[in-house]
Protein backbone atom coordinates (compact mmCIF):
# COMPACT_ATOMS: atom_id res chain seq x y z
CA UNK A 1 0.00 0.00 0.00
CA UNK A 2 0.64 3.54 -0.49
CA UNK A 3 -0.22 7.27 0.74
CA UNK A 4 0.51 10.10 -0.94
CA UNK A 5 -0.79 13.61 -0.42
CA UNK A 6 -0.44 16.98 -2.65
CA UNK A 7 -1.37 20.13 -0.57
CA UNK A 8 -2.65 23.52 -2.75
CA UNK A 9 -1.54 25.92 -0.67
CA UNK A 10 -1.93 30.24 -0.86
CA UNK A 11 1.83 30.41 -1.71
CA UNK A 12 2.47 26.83 -3.22
CA UNK A 13 1.70 23.13 -3.27
CA UNK A 14 3.50 20.35 -1.11
CA UNK A 15 3.28 17.12 -2.22
CA UNK A 16 4.14 14.08 0.42
CA UNK A 17 4.85 10.51 -0.25
CA UNK A 18 5.95 7.56 1.61
CA UNK A 19 8.40 4.63 0.24
CA UNK A 20 7.26 1.44 1.27
CA UNK A 21 5.77 -1.30 -1.12
CA UNK A 22 4.13 -4.52 -0.62
CA UNK A 23 3.50 -7.50 -2.03
CA UNK A 24 2.29 -9.75 0.82
CA UNK A 25 3.46 -9.09 4.23
CA UNK A 26 6.65 -10.86 3.56
CA UNK A 27 7.43 -8.91 0.34
CA UNK A 28 8.33 -5.42 1.19
CA UNK A 29 10.65 -3.37 -0.28
CA UNK A 30 11.15 0.49 -0.56
CA UNK A 31 10.45 2.34 -3.64
CA UNK A 32 10.02 6.35 -4.21
CA UNK A 33 6.70 7.46 -5.45
CA UNK A 34 7.40 10.71 -5.69
CA UNK A 35 9.10 11.90 -9.48
CA UNK A 36 10.35 15.39 -9.92
CA UNK A 37 10.43 16.82 -13.17
CA UNK A 38 12.15 20.37 -12.98
CA UNK A 39 12.14 20.86 -16.93
CA UNK A 40 13.54 24.28 -17.46
CA UNK A 41 12.30 27.50 -16.31
CA UNK A 42 9.02 27.31 -17.64
CA UNK A 43 7.61 24.14 -16.21
CA UNK A 44 7.66 22.10 -12.47
CA UNK A 45 5.89 19.06 -12.64
CA UNK A 46 5.86 16.18 -9.83
CA UNK A 47 4.11 12.99 -10.15
CA UNK A 48 2.70 10.30 -7.30
CA UNK A 49 1.85 7.00 -7.84
CA UNK A 50 0.32 4.33 -6.36
CA UNK A 51 -0.76 0.99 -7.00
CA UNK A 52 0.35 -2.20 -8.61
CA UNK A 53 4.18 -1.08 -8.78
CA UNK A 54 5.10 -2.87 -12.17
CA UNK A 55 2.32 -0.77 -13.99
CA UNK A 56 3.36 2.66 -12.61
CA UNK A 57 7.11 1.98 -12.67
CA UNK A 58 5.75 1.40 -16.85
CA UNK A 59 3.60 4.69 -16.79
CA UNK A 60 6.98 6.53 -15.39
CA UNK A 61 8.70 5.14 -17.50
CA UNK A 62 6.75 5.84 -20.55
CA UNK A 63 6.63 9.43 -19.09
CA UNK A 64 10.27 9.64 -19.38
CA UNK A 65 10.69 8.04 -22.54
CA UNK A 66 7.92 10.32 -24.21
CA UNK A 67 9.96 13.51 -23.31
CA UNK A 68 13.62 12.14 -25.22
CA UNK A 69 11.27 12.34 -28.47
CA UNK A 70 10.31 15.19 -29.85
CA UNK A 71 7.71 14.15 -32.11
CA UNK A 72 5.00 12.71 -28.92
CA UNK A 73 3.07 14.19 -26.47
CA UNK A 74 4.90 14.51 -23.23
CA UNK A 75 5.50 16.72 -20.25
CA UNK A 76 7.76 18.88 -22.59
CA UNK A 77 4.42 19.47 -24.97
CA UNK A 78 1.63 20.18 -22.65
CA UNK A 79 0.43 23.96 -22.15
CA UNK A 80 -1.39 23.51 -19.32
CA UNK A 81 -1.44 21.11 -16.27
CA UNK A 82 -5.28 20.12 -17.11
CA UNK A 83 -2.97 19.12 -20.64
CA UNK A 84 -0.84 17.03 -18.42
CA UNK A 85 -3.25 15.51 -16.24
CA UNK A 86 -4.96 14.04 -19.51
CA UNK A 87 -1.65 12.48 -20.97
CA UNK A 88 -0.68 11.01 -17.77
CA UNK A 89 -4.26 9.59 -17.93
CA UNK A 90 -4.06 8.38 -21.38
CA UNK A 91 -0.31 6.61 -20.72
CA UNK A 92 -1.76 5.09 -17.66
CA UNK A 93 -5.11 3.72 -19.44
CA UNK A 94 -2.75 2.16 -21.79
CA UNK A 95 -0.01 0.34 -19.85
CA UNK A 96 -2.99 -1.37 -17.45
CA UNK A 97 -4.11 -2.23 -20.24
CA UNK A 98 -0.79 -3.62 -21.06
CA UNK A 99 -0.48 -5.11 -17.83
CA UNK A 100 -3.88 -6.90 -17.55
CA UNK A 101 -3.50 -8.22 -21.00
CA UNK A 102 0.34 -9.75 -19.82
CA UNK A 103 -1.07 -11.27 -16.71
CA UNK A 104 -4.58 -12.16 -17.70
CA UNK A 105 -3.48 -15.84 -16.45
CA UNK A 106 -3.38 -14.69 -13.03
CA UNK A 107 -5.27 -12.81 -10.36
CA UNK A 108 -3.04 -10.07 -9.54
CA UNK A 109 -4.52 -6.37 -9.43
CA UNK A 110 -2.37 -4.31 -11.79
CA UNK A 111 -4.46 -1.11 -11.40
CA UNK A 112 -2.48 2.46 -10.60
CA UNK A 113 -3.47 5.90 -9.74
CA UNK A 114 -1.79 9.29 -9.81
CA UNK A 115 -1.36 12.50 -8.03
CA UNK A 116 0.10 14.92 -10.84
CA UNK A 117 0.35 19.25 -9.69
CA UNK A 118 2.87 21.45 -10.79
CA UNK A 119 3.05 24.82 -13.04
CA UNK A 120 3.60 25.78 -16.09
CA UNK A 121 4.33 29.24 -16.58
CA UNK A 122 1.62 31.71 -17.88
CA UNK A 123 -0.62 29.15 -15.80
CA UNK A 124 -1.73 29.28 -12.14
CA UNK A 125 -0.23 26.03 -10.25
CA UNK A 126 -2.75 23.20 -10.11
CA UNK A 127 -2.86 19.38 -8.76
CA UNK A 128 -4.43 16.52 -10.31
CA UNK A 129 -5.83 13.17 -9.32
CA UNK A 130 -5.88 10.23 -12.06
CA UNK A 131 -8.18 7.36 -10.96
CA UNK A 132 -7.52 4.31 -12.37
CA UNK A 133 -10.48 4.30 -14.88
CA UNK A 134 -8.33 7.64 -16.38
CA UNK A 135 -10.91 10.26 -15.29
CA UNK A 136 -9.18 12.92 -12.81
CA UNK A 137 -10.05 15.75 -10.45
CA UNK A 138 -8.45 19.11 -9.42
CA UNK A 139 -7.86 20.92 -6.32
CA UNK A 140 -10.21 23.87 -5.80
CA UNK A 141 -11.05 26.78 -3.59
CA UNK A 142 -13.66 24.28 -1.15
CA UNK A 143 -11.38 21.21 -2.04
CA UNK A 144 -7.16 22.18 -1.22
CA UNK A 145 -5.65 18.87 -1.06
CA UNK A 146 -5.88 15.08 -2.78
CA UNK A 147 -4.71 11.74 -1.52
CA UNK A 148 -3.90 8.17 -2.92
CA UNK A 149 -3.57 5.39 -1.25
CA UNK A 150 -4.26 4.59 1.95
CA UNK A 151 -5.82 7.91 3.09
CA UNK A 152 -8.24 7.70 5.87
CA UNK A 153 -6.32 7.46 8.87
CA UNK A 154 -4.46 11.22 7.60
CA UNK A 155 -7.71 12.63 6.54
CA UNK A 156 -8.87 14.49 9.68
CA UNK A 157 -5.48 16.38 10.43
CA UNK A 158 -6.13 17.86 6.81
CA UNK A 159 -9.77 18.99 7.29
CA UNK A 160 -8.84 20.39 10.67
CA UNK A 161 -5.78 22.49 9.48
CA UNK A 162 -5.51 23.45 6.05
CA UNK A 163 -7.31 26.48 5.61
CA UNK A 164 -7.36 29.31 2.76
CA UNK A 165 -4.54 31.19 4.30
CA UNK A 166 -2.57 28.49 5.36
CA UNK A 167 0.94 29.01 4.62
CA UNK A 168 3.63 26.95 2.90
CA UNK A 169 5.65 25.78 5.69
CA UNK A 170 2.46 24.74 8.05
CA UNK A 171 0.30 23.14 5.02
CA UNK A 172 3.87 20.86 4.76
CA UNK A 173 3.98 20.24 8.40
CA UNK A 174 0.13 19.01 7.68
CA UNK A 175 1.22 16.94 5.33
CA UNK A 176 3.60 15.23 7.95
CA UNK A 177 1.25 14.76 10.87
CA UNK A 178 -0.78 13.07 8.13
CA UNK A 179 1.70 10.62 6.94
CA UNK A 180 3.13 10.09 10.06
CA UNK A 181 -0.66 9.27 11.51
CA UNK A 182 -1.08 6.87 8.56
CA UNK A 183 2.04 5.15 9.23
CA UNK A 184 1.32 4.70 12.98
CA UNK A 185 -2.05 2.79 12.38
CA UNK A 186 -0.87 1.28 9.00
CA UNK A 187 2.19 -1.48 8.51
CA UNK A 188 1.87 -1.01 4.74
CA UNK A 189 2.76 2.71 4.74
CA UNK A 190 6.39 3.27 5.46
CA UNK A 191 9.44 5.72 5.72
CA UNK A 192 11.44 7.15 4.09
CA UNK A 193 8.91 9.91 3.91
CA UNK A 194 9.60 12.57 0.75
CA UNK A 195 8.26 16.03 0.84
CA UNK A 196 8.71 18.59 -1.42
CA UNK A 197 7.67 22.22 -1.30
CA UNK A 198 7.05 24.11 -5.13
CA UNK A 199 6.67 28.10 -4.14
CA UNK A 200 4.02 29.35 -6.88
CA UNK A 201 6.23 30.98 -10.04
CA UNK A 202 9.32 29.65 -9.24
CA UNK A 203 8.90 27.12 -11.78
CA UNK A 204 11.41 24.83 -9.82
CA UNK A 205 11.51 22.44 -6.87
CA UNK A 206 12.55 24.75 -4.04
CA UNK A 207 12.57 22.23 -1.08
CA UNK A 208 12.82 18.66 -0.68
CA UNK A 209 13.31 16.68 2.01
CA UNK A 210 13.62 12.92 2.78
CA UNK A 211 12.88 12.11 6.11
CA UNK A 212 14.31 8.14 7.18
CA UNK A 213 12.62 6.74 9.99
CA UNK A 214 15.95 7.97 12.46
CA UNK A 215 15.80 11.63 11.35
CA UNK A 216 16.25 14.09 13.36
CA UNK A 217 12.96 16.38 12.26
CA UNK A 218 10.88 13.68 11.84
CA UNK A 219 11.73 12.47 15.53
CA UNK A 220 11.47 16.25 17.03
CA UNK A 221 8.08 16.76 14.60
CA UNK A 222 6.61 13.40 16.69
CA UNK A 223 8.08 14.61 19.62
CA UNK A 224 6.44 17.58 19.40
CA UNK A 225 3.58 16.87 18.00
CA UNK A 226 2.66 13.92 20.54
CA UNK A 227 3.37 16.18 23.37
CA UNK A 228 1.23 19.26 22.12
CA UNK A 229 -1.44 16.48 21.30
CA UNK A 230 -1.72 15.99 24.96
CA UNK A 231 -1.60 19.33 26.08
CA UNK A 232 -4.63 20.03 23.87
CA UNK A 233 -6.83 17.00 25.98
CA UNK A 234 -5.95 19.13 28.73
CA UNK A 235 -8.04 22.34 27.74
CA UNK A 236 -10.78 20.27 26.39
CA UNK A 237 -14.04 21.04 28.64
CA UNK A 238 -14.99 18.83 31.47
CA UNK A 239 -17.83 16.62 31.81
CA UNK A 240 -20.89 17.55 34.02
CA UNK A 241 -20.08 15.00 36.35
CA UNK A 242 -16.40 15.98 36.39
CA UNK A 243 -17.16 19.32 37.57
CA UNK A 244 -19.09 17.53 40.83
CA UNK A 245 -16.28 15.37 41.66
CA UNK A 246 -14.90 16.98 44.68
CA UNK A 247 -18.51 16.83 46.56
CA UNK A 248 -19.77 13.18 47.35
CA UNK A 249 -22.28 12.57 44.40
CA UNK A 250 -25.62 13.95 44.31
CA UNK A 251 -28.98 11.60 43.95
CA UNK A 252 -30.87 13.59 41.78
CA UNK A 253 -29.31 15.56 38.92
CA UNK A 254 -30.35 19.17 39.12
CA UNK A 255 -29.02 19.87 35.22
CA UNK A 256 -28.33 17.82 31.94
CA UNK A 257 -31.51 16.55 30.97
CA UNK A 258 -30.06 14.29 28.65
CA UNK A 259 -27.38 12.65 31.30
CA UNK A 260 -28.27 9.50 32.75
CA UNK A 261 -27.41 8.93 36.22
CA UNK A 262 -27.43 6.20 39.23
CA UNK A 263 -25.89 6.41 42.35
CA UNK B 1 -22.24 2.75 8.13
CA UNK B 2 -21.16 3.34 11.17
CA UNK B 3 -18.74 4.00 14.11
CA UNK B 4 -18.49 2.40 17.56
CA UNK B 5 -15.49 2.76 19.79
CA UNK B 6 -14.99 1.25 23.04
CA UNK B 7 -11.88 1.67 25.58
CA UNK B 8 -10.95 -0.25 28.42
CA UNK B 9 -9.44 2.59 30.86
CA UNK B 10 -7.86 1.86 34.21
CA UNK B 11 -11.36 2.90 36.31
CA UNK B 12 -13.86 1.37 33.76
CA UNK B 13 -14.93 1.47 29.75
CA UNK B 14 -16.02 4.02 27.59
CA UNK B 15 -18.26 2.92 24.44
CA UNK B 16 -18.82 5.83 22.20
CA UNK B 17 -21.61 5.06 18.97
CA UNK B 18 -22.71 7.42 16.29
CA UNK B 19 -26.44 6.93 15.30
CA UNK B 20 -26.73 7.25 11.17
CA UNK B 21 -28.09 4.18 8.97
CA UNK B 22 -27.93 4.60 5.49
CA UNK B 23 -28.76 2.38 2.56
CA UNK B 24 -27.45 4.41 -0.12
CA UNK B 25 -27.27 7.71 -0.12
CA UNK B 26 -30.93 8.59 -0.16
CA UNK B 27 -32.33 6.15 2.66
CA UNK B 28 -30.62 7.89 5.77
CA UNK B 29 -31.92 6.96 9.21
CA UNK B 30 -31.34 7.69 13.04
CA UNK B 31 -31.05 4.30 14.92
CA UNK B 32 -29.54 3.77 18.22
CA UNK B 33 -26.24 1.56 18.14
CA UNK B 34 -25.59 1.42 21.86
CA UNK B 35 -27.93 -1.34 23.88
CA UNK B 36 -27.47 -0.93 27.40
CA UNK B 37 -28.42 -3.85 29.69
CA UNK B 38 -28.04 -2.93 33.25
CA UNK B 39 -29.21 -6.14 35.23
CA UNK B 40 -29.04 -5.88 38.40
CA UNK B 41 -26.26 -5.14 41.30
CA UNK B 42 -23.72 -8.29 39.93
CA UNK B 43 -23.55 -7.33 35.78
CA UNK B 44 -23.90 -4.62 33.31
CA UNK B 45 -22.96 -5.03 29.69
CA UNK B 46 -23.21 -3.12 26.50
CA UNK B 47 -23.44 -3.74 22.95
CA UNK B 48 -22.66 -1.96 20.57
CA UNK B 49 -23.70 -2.48 16.71
CA UNK B 50 -22.98 -2.38 13.08
CA UNK B 51 -23.41 -3.96 9.61
CA UNK B 52 -26.96 -4.92 8.25
CA UNK B 53 -29.64 -2.51 10.43
CA UNK B 54 -31.93 -5.69 9.92
CA UNK B 55 -29.92 -8.22 10.95
CA UNK B 56 -28.45 -6.45 14.19
CA UNK B 57 -32.20 -5.67 15.15
CA UNK B 58 -32.62 -9.27 14.88
CA UNK B 59 -30.11 -10.00 16.90
CA UNK B 60 -30.81 -7.48 19.81
CA UNK B 61 -34.51 -8.75 19.74
CA UNK B 62 -33.11 -12.53 20.06
CA UNK B 63 -30.91 -11.10 22.78
CA UNK B 64 -33.97 -9.17 24.66
CA UNK B 65 -36.04 -12.10 23.91
CA UNK B 66 -33.91 -14.68 25.67
CA UNK B 67 -33.84 -13.00 28.92
CA UNK B 68 -37.58 -13.63 29.31
CA UNK B 69 -36.48 -16.92 28.76
CA UNK B 70 -35.71 -18.38 32.34
CA UNK B 71 -34.67 -22.05 30.49
CA UNK B 72 -32.56 -19.93 27.46
CA UNK B 73 -28.68 -18.90 27.68
CA UNK B 74 -28.72 -14.98 27.80
CA UNK B 75 -27.01 -12.03 28.94
CA UNK B 76 -28.46 -13.52 32.26
CA UNK B 77 -26.68 -17.16 32.42
CA UNK B 78 -23.66 -16.20 31.14
CA UNK B 79 -20.98 -16.32 34.35
CA UNK B 80 -18.35 -14.27 32.54
CA UNK B 81 -17.79 -11.66 29.81
CA UNK B 82 -16.21 -14.31 27.42
CA UNK B 83 -18.97 -16.44 27.94
CA UNK B 84 -21.02 -13.19 26.51
CA UNK B 85 -18.91 -12.62 23.38
CA UNK B 86 -19.47 -16.66 22.76
CA UNK B 87 -23.13 -15.95 23.43
CA UNK B 88 -23.86 -13.39 21.31
CA UNK B 89 -21.86 -15.12 18.72
CA UNK B 90 -24.00 -17.67 18.30
CA UNK B 91 -26.95 -15.32 17.91
CA UNK B 92 -25.08 -13.29 15.22
CA UNK B 93 -24.61 -16.30 13.30
CA UNK B 94 -28.30 -17.29 13.29
CA UNK B 95 -29.41 -14.13 12.78
CA UNK B 96 -26.92 -13.70 9.74
CA UNK B 97 -27.34 -17.37 8.90
CA UNK B 98 -31.40 -16.87 8.54
CA UNK B 99 -31.18 -13.44 7.18
CA UNK B 100 -28.69 -14.63 4.34
CA UNK B 101 -31.76 -17.47 3.61
CA UNK B 102 -34.10 -15.24 3.37
CA UNK B 103 -32.48 -12.78 1.12
CA UNK B 104 -30.49 -14.90 -0.82
CA UNK B 105 -32.35 -13.95 -3.96
CA UNK B 106 -31.15 -10.10 -3.56
CA UNK B 107 -27.85 -8.86 -3.58
CA UNK B 108 -27.98 -7.50 -0.15
CA UNK B 109 -25.38 -7.91 2.01
CA UNK B 110 -26.81 -8.93 5.50
CA UNK B 111 -23.63 -9.26 7.86
CA UNK B 112 -23.29 -7.54 11.02
CA UNK B 113 -20.45 -7.35 14.12
CA UNK B 114 -20.38 -6.34 17.40
CA UNK B 115 -18.35 -5.46 20.16
CA UNK B 116 -19.74 -6.17 23.72
CA UNK B 117 -18.63 -4.87 26.80
CA UNK B 118 -19.32 -4.97 31.00
CA UNK B 119 -18.84 -6.85 33.95
CA UNK B 120 -20.07 -9.93 35.74
CA UNK B 121 -19.56 -9.89 39.36
CA UNK B 122 -16.28 -12.06 39.97
CA UNK B 123 -14.04 -10.98 37.20
CA UNK B 124 -12.41 -8.24 35.74
CA UNK B 125 -14.34 -5.51 33.22
CA UNK B 126 -13.70 -6.51 29.97
CA UNK B 127 -14.31 -5.79 25.95
CA UNK B 128 -14.60 -8.10 22.71
CA UNK B 129 -15.32 -7.70 18.93
CA UNK B 130 -17.38 -9.69 17.30
CA UNK B 131 -16.78 -10.45 13.83
CA UNK B 132 -19.49 -10.92 11.47
CA UNK B 133 -17.42 -14.51 11.03
CA UNK B 134 -18.50 -15.27 14.52
CA UNK B 135 -14.83 -15.68 15.83
CA UNK B 136 -13.86 -12.51 18.34
CA UNK B 137 -10.92 -10.85 20.10
CA UNK B 138 -10.48 -8.80 23.65
CA UNK B 139 -8.33 -6.26 24.46
CA UNK B 140 -5.45 -6.53 26.14
CA UNK B 141 -2.88 -4.42 27.88
CA UNK B 142 -1.40 -3.69 24.65
CA UNK B 143 -4.48 -2.98 22.29
CA UNK B 144 -6.40 -0.86 24.89
CA UNK B 145 -9.53 0.03 22.14
CA UNK B 146 -11.22 -2.22 19.80
CA UNK B 147 -13.62 -0.53 17.02
CA UNK B 148 -16.38 -1.50 14.38
CA UNK B 149 -17.84 0.15 11.04
CA UNK B 150 -15.56 3.21 9.70
CA UNK B 151 -12.69 2.94 11.90
CA UNK B 152 -9.78 3.92 9.78
CA UNK B 153 -10.14 7.85 10.61
CA UNK B 154 -11.08 7.81 14.47
CA UNK B 155 -7.79 5.82 14.90
CA UNK B 156 -4.94 7.85 14.82
CA UNK B 157 -5.97 9.80 17.87
CA UNK B 158 -6.93 6.78 20.10
CA UNK B 159 -2.98 5.57 19.12
CA UNK B 160 -1.76 8.98 20.32
CA UNK B 161 -3.70 9.40 23.30
CA UNK B 162 -4.86 6.26 25.19
CA UNK B 163 -2.09 4.78 27.58
CA UNK B 164 -2.24 2.36 30.45
CA UNK B 165 -2.61 5.23 32.84
CA UNK B 166 -5.48 7.52 30.69
CA UNK B 167 -8.34 8.47 33.16
CA UNK B 168 -11.97 7.46 32.62
CA UNK B 169 -13.09 10.76 31.28
CA UNK B 170 -10.29 11.42 29.27
CA UNK B 171 -10.77 8.02 27.50
CA UNK B 172 -14.54 9.28 26.91
CA UNK B 173 -12.89 13.10 25.36
CA UNK B 174 -10.91 10.96 23.30
CA UNK B 175 -13.65 8.78 21.95
CA UNK B 176 -16.23 12.00 21.20
CA UNK B 177 -12.62 13.54 19.46
CA UNK B 178 -12.00 10.11 17.38
CA UNK B 179 -16.13 10.10 16.63
CA UNK B 180 -16.19 14.01 15.48
CA UNK B 181 -12.98 13.34 13.40
CA UNK B 182 -14.84 10.41 11.88
CA UNK B 183 -18.29 12.86 11.02
CA UNK B 184 -16.38 15.41 9.66
CA UNK B 185 -14.99 12.84 7.32
CA UNK B 186 -17.39 10.50 6.81
CA UNK B 187 -21.38 11.47 5.66
CA UNK B 188 -22.35 8.16 6.55
CA UNK B 189 -21.64 8.52 10.31
CA UNK B 190 -23.62 11.18 12.15
CA UNK B 191 -25.20 12.27 15.20
CA UNK B 192 -26.81 12.46 18.16
CA UNK B 193 -23.71 10.65 19.19
CA UNK B 194 -24.38 8.23 22.77
CA UNK B 195 -21.21 8.29 24.99
CA UNK B 196 -21.43 5.75 27.80
CA UNK B 197 -18.91 5.64 31.11
CA UNK B 198 -18.76 2.64 33.05
CA UNK B 199 -16.62 2.65 36.64
CA UNK B 200 -15.46 -0.41 37.43
CA UNK B 201 -17.11 -2.45 40.07
CA UNK B 202 -20.28 -0.83 40.40
CA UNK B 203 -21.84 -2.85 37.84
CA UNK B 204 -24.17 -0.29 36.71
CA UNK B 205 -24.36 2.72 33.79
CA UNK B 206 -23.12 5.53 35.50
CA UNK B 207 -22.66 8.39 33.24
CA UNK B 208 -24.53 8.18 29.72
CA UNK B 209 -24.47 10.94 27.33
CA UNK B 210 -26.42 11.53 23.89
CA UNK B 211 -24.90 14.63 21.99
CA UNK B 212 -26.96 15.83 19.38
CA UNK B 213 -25.21 17.99 16.61
CA UNK B 214 -26.20 21.11 18.18
CA UNK B 215 -25.42 20.19 21.83
CA UNK B 216 -23.11 22.72 23.71
CA UNK B 217 -20.65 19.89 25.08
CA UNK B 218 -20.11 18.69 21.35
CA UNK B 219 -19.91 22.57 20.35
CA UNK B 220 -17.60 23.51 22.88
CA UNK B 221 -15.33 20.24 22.56
CA UNK B 222 -14.94 20.68 19.23
CA UNK B 223 -14.38 24.16 19.40
CA UNK B 224 -11.80 23.68 22.02
CA UNK B 225 -10.06 21.30 20.25
CA UNK B 226 -9.67 22.36 16.79
CA UNK B 227 -8.17 25.52 18.95
CA UNK B 228 -5.54 23.46 20.54
CA UNK B 229 -5.36 21.74 16.99
CA UNK B 230 -4.04 24.90 15.72
CA UNK B 231 -1.87 25.95 18.84
CA UNK B 232 -0.26 22.56 18.77
CA UNK B 233 0.89 23.62 14.92
CA UNK B 234 2.71 26.74 16.21
CA UNK B 235 5.21 24.54 18.65
CA UNK B 236 6.36 22.18 15.77
CA UNK B 237 9.47 22.65 14.74
CA UNK B 238 10.41 24.55 12.11
CA UNK B 239 12.26 23.41 8.34
CA UNK B 240 15.57 24.30 7.88
CA UNK B 241 14.84 26.51 5.16
CA UNK B 242 12.53 28.85 7.72
CA UNK B 243 15.25 29.50 9.67
CA UNK B 244 16.82 31.01 6.64
CA UNK B 245 14.22 33.05 5.75
CA UNK B 246 15.63 36.30 7.45
CA UNK B 247 18.42 36.67 5.30
CA UNK B 248 18.53 35.91 1.41
CA UNK B 249 18.54 32.61 0.25
CA UNK B 250 22.09 30.94 0.27
CA UNK B 251 23.24 29.90 -3.19
CA UNK B 252 24.96 26.84 -1.55
CA UNK B 253 23.45 24.63 1.40
CA UNK B 254 25.58 24.05 4.27
CA UNK B 255 23.85 21.92 6.34
CA UNK B 256 20.85 19.46 5.64
CA UNK B 257 22.64 16.99 3.38
CA UNK B 258 19.21 15.73 2.75
CA UNK B 259 17.98 18.61 1.51
CA UNK B 260 17.81 19.90 -2.20
CA UNK B 261 17.66 23.65 -2.67
CA UNK B 262 17.71 25.55 -6.14
CA UNK B 263 18.10 29.36 -6.38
Amino acid sequence: MTYCVAIAAKDGLVFCSDSRTNAGPDILSTYSKMHTYDLGSDRMIVVLSAGNLATSQAVISQIEGDMEDEEAESLLSCNKMVEVANYVSRVSREQQAAASDSTAESDVDTSVNFIVGGQIEGNKPSIYMIYSAGNFISVSEETRYLQIGESKYGKPILDRILREDTSLEDAARCALVSMDSTMRANATVGPPVEVLVYENDTFESDHYIKLTEEDSYLTTLRRAWSAAIKQAFLDLPQFEWEKRSASLRPVLETSAADERRRD
